[in-house]
């Protein structure tokens, strides 16, 4: 087994160009597993709140015989982030495109991978493999060969982005996240990431998991519990990270890299093959909106998790949901 | 027609004892709406955001004939509240009970009613008549003969708990909020308004209600400017107001005054006929909830809102449910 928490590797682009406009050096993380696989490489990419050692779920299941490379989005705090770069853009202008250029030049350049069996990513790592696929997931022999979308969506919807609205004017709001200046001061806004955690709360699971008071599988003894759990994981956060991903999170739509605009018209043109996987009791990435998008892909399935487990039900918080997708995603990868 | 914002009146209870433990004077303001009628009385109660003016719906429908009784319950800014009464409890004690017994006091010692043709109430009005009928609908000749109970729950779930969490989270942590201390300092919170408002909106309607941007049906023209109108109108409240009526809300549980707090057991002593209204979108106060709490009642009758409109529907934010529920209720109260 390998060791709990292995080091990162990192991988320097001096003159990474942003969408927003800046260009400037930044740092790509990067876990690379199994390189001397002959059976191809597998990508998989971090949701909100997810490093690169929690987003390892089906590496040791259906992807265990792969070349798998693990990154860390740009403003995870692994790479490039406003937490670790003084100078990273402070207007939030951070997007998905900028994400994908960095990763694919860290395989292309760096790792000389040449092509992907399949791009994995969960929530807001879901967001990004959609944005492999419209980005490089067209053409007769597209570079990415499959995609694995899990509880995400191609454009984020209004309800998710007004969800996203409360958390982050939570934070914005406290006292002590000073107008973005409490690094400056030297204090972390805890009060303010306090408050995030509990305006994020309710959302991740479902009110049947509440119901049926499914806290208790993840070891808390009171609803009481569980907040303060969410809490503290909120407060192991830097504050403007969690904003410039909020803030990219919000702008998702592939109709930016594809499409002309239009995210249907961008999934249209994509010749990999998707595989979407919603959870059927996820609040804000709804399967109904998974259903569309399969529509409007040439090569998509539609499996979705029949889970309470809400959001956290593709994050690998419940062992049957993950051994569902495990064999979904190892069934998808063994079709031509 | 009536003028658009009559003043209320204001009943004094010199000794009012709280459940909480305090005694001392308080006001409950009312109005009394039609007081020769005949026909009977009818008791309305107030949601959170909501004022006696703005709780209106079906007196001009179903309820027209009737004497109707408007009452604010007790936190709203109308009756006794932390913003209207400087030795208000200060401690988040005020419980549902409270507003019953000062409701009933009025009733029954000031107006002369001796008998309600019914209780309505949306949301925490709902919470509210779902009160009544385990407090005063129970036995051989109840003093309340029906409930209508709207868009609500007979006990508070804990995915609703963890849903006010959030606003109420935002709205304390926030810099202007100062801990509570916002008055004596001759601060309006409105940083800590505004993050409780964005913290909200979200949950308010539904994903299919953002989707079909029935924003535009209230007039906004962008999302953005639909979650401004939300913002503005918490804007509008005092923050200790707003806290104290979310405490209540999270500790709502009819188990607190019958059943021996088992909340089913209340619900199954109740001989009133109660209306249970939820609305099939609603995110917070599900329907399933509402079929399980008509299983419990002697007297029950389930009749969903089938309506994108979420939470919503119950506050009459939508024309056409707004018919639905006044033709439902003008038919449930014309059966014996």
């Amino acid at each position: 087994m390998a060791e709990p928490n292995p080091p990162h590797s990192l991988y320097t682009i001096p003159d990474f160009q942003f969408a927003g406009g800046v260009r400037k050096k930044i740092n790509i993380a990067y876990r690379s597993i199994n390189p001397t696989s002959t059976k191809g490489t597998v990508l998989i990419l971090t949701c909100y709140g997810g490093h690169i050692n929690t987003t390892l779920t089906f590496t040791t299941g259906a992807l265990k015989d792969y070349h798998v490379v693990v990154v860390a989005m740009i403003g995870n705090g692994e790479s490039s982030s406003p937490s670790n770069d003084p100078d990273f853009p402070k207007d939030y202008s951070l997007r998905y495109e900028d994400c994908i250029n960095a990763q694919y030049a860290l395989l292309t350049r760096h790792l000389g991978v040449e092509r992907l069996e399949t791009v994995v990513g969960f929530s807001m790592g879901g967001q990004q493999a959609y944005y492999w696929a419209v980005m490089h997931g067209v053409g007769a022999t597209p570079f990415v060969k499959r995609a694995v979308v899990i509880c995400s969506s191609a454009k984020t919807s209004g309800h998710n982005y007004a969800f996203l609205e409360g958390p982050v004017s939570a934070l914005r709001a406290s006292g002590d996240y000073y107008g973005g200046r409490y690094r400056e001061n030297g204090v972390k806004p805890l009060g303010g990431l306090r408050a995030f955690g509990r305006a994020y709360a309710a959302w991740l699971t479902s009110a049947e998991w509440f119901r049926l008071e499914l806290w208790r599988v993840l070891g808390a003894g009171s609803l009481h519990e569980w907040l303060e759990m969410e809490v503290r994981s909120s407060e192991e956060w830097d504050a403007e990270d969690l904003i410039v991903l909020a803030r990219m999170w919000q702008k998702g739509d592939v109709g930016a890299v594809g499409g002309g605009g239009d995210w249907k018209a961008a999934l249209g043109k994509v010749e990999a093959k998707v595989l979407v996987m919603p959870c059927v009791s996820d609040q804000y990435f709804l399967a109904a909106e998974g259903e569309r998008e399969v529509e409007c892909l040439k090569n998509g399935r539609y499996e979705p998790i029949a889970s309470v487990w809400g959001h956290m039900a593709g994050g690998g918080a419940c062992e049957e949901d993950t051994r569902f997708m495990d064999e979904r995603i190892g069934r998808f990868l063994s079709e031509e």
